[in-house]
């Protein structure tokens, strides 16, 4: 265990913002659970680095034994200095250094049926497209699709709340022209979901694209221009709409059965 | 339009926390659309504060209209004065102290079938739990439950993420002694969420308790003592589990559709 160089310490606190991630094609996983996830995952590990506390607990120990056996670089930083690099209040000691993974839709594999594509159009808020992630993998999606606009799928946040997913699901950004000739040629129809859309009813189809959009306007109109099919969730209280990782999760899941 | 008074101002500060808000029966709505979706409902409102900045928008100022209109206890407060008092970074210049509305499980109305009654058990992020609020609502669950141990339905985030269903949908704190009599007299079902559940079915019963969990530890051992079923969604991922409030939306619109 080395100490960490200036030039980590510097590359942890431009991870901090989207364009940085971007340009270093890098990531930050915080907490024990998150970097055993990242490490179980194809996503190659830059580095990890680790204060006294996460040996702490057996399963700390255990994480800190795996990452040295797979020779993983590992820096160790005081508890201070830890938690001023995290974006976690309690990064349970622990965070580590990821590679963005690379490719575009050929990432997809749509083998299986049914198969669902998850497609994102500009959510805001972190949680929730972290969540639609966790959702989409665990419920057997074959990938996520960011268009414009969506906050960044490798925001710390984000990280958080998809729980591993975005590590172990294909996560690609694409814009609609480059992602309509490959939703046509893989035979998928696009249903973007939206209030008062039609029920998705059985049979759903056998591949789907489905968009889900803005926590405020929904899909964009580009988004409706491209879509076969509006769909959406009867309600039948006062509410005008669900929580959008709601939403997706219940339509999702139609789809999936 | 007065000031705020002292007595106004302490109390504003003393509903940050739970037991506060409790002793008072009162809890704070932030923002224009809160304050309009509480003044909507059948809640009544004790006071409102509100900065000049509230009356930037038209829709601010035909909501002040409305307050002025029903006699509403409206106070002044500067925007300085208005971000120090409230939870949120952007409280659109508004604010309204509600009162939480008195009564048990008695103010749960089960005329309608399917009738599913939420009940959660120790859910403890306020913001699954408000989602959680507003896809019961919108859906038609007739009331949500709190079993003890879950985080206060009138915590500003939970009010936040409810987006206005906790002031349409009964909400009730209860036990298990007192909640399990009230749904065997009325003929409800108990179904527990939890990883390995079996599936829903078809067609649902006419009359469900749906208990959804704790984010880690799930639901606890006296729901499971006091559950017909244990019920849950086919992963296909590997993913452990859902988050509480995606696992919510799927089961109760099975329950619901």
């Amino acid at each position: 265990m080395g100490v960490l160089t200036r030039r980590e310490e510097r590359l942890l606190r431009l991870l901090r913002q989207r364009k940085h991630r971007e340009t270093e094609g890098l990531f930050v996983a915080e907490g024990i659970r998150a970097v055993e996830d990242l490490l179980a995952s194809e996503l190659s590990i830059d580095f990890v680095a680790a204060a006294s506390s996460a040996g702490d607990t057996p399963r700390g120990r255990s994480l800190i034994h795996a990452l040295l056996d797979q020779n993983v670089t590992l820096r160790e930083v005081s508890e201070v200095e830890l938690r001023t690099l995290a974006d976690t209040e309690s990064p349970q000691g622990i965070l580590a250094v990821g590679s963005v993974p690379e490719g575009g839709l050929d990432r997809i594999r749509v083998e299986r049926e049914p198969a669902v594509v998850l497609v994102v159009d500009a959510v805001q808020d972190p949680g929730n497209l972290g969540t639609l992630a966790r959702t989409a993998e665990a419920l057997g999606a074959a990938g996520l699709v960011c268009l414009p606009g969506t906050v960044d799928a490798w925001n710390p946040k984000t990280v958080r709340a998809a729980m591993g997913a975005t590590f172990r699901l294909p996560v690609v950004e694409s814009g609609w022209n480059e992602l309509a000739p490959w939703l046509r040629e893989n035979g998928f129809q696009v249903l973007a979901s939206g209030t008062g859309g039609e029920a998705v009813g059985e049979p759903a189809p056998a591949r789907t694209a489905l968009v889900v959009g803005n926590e405020g306007a929904g899909v964009g109109d580009e988004t409706r221009a491209r879509a076969h099919r509006v769909v959406g969730i009867p309600l039948r209280g006062r509410a005008e709409s669900l929580n959008v990782a709601a939403a997706g999760a219940i339509l999702m899941h139609q789809l999936l059965r």
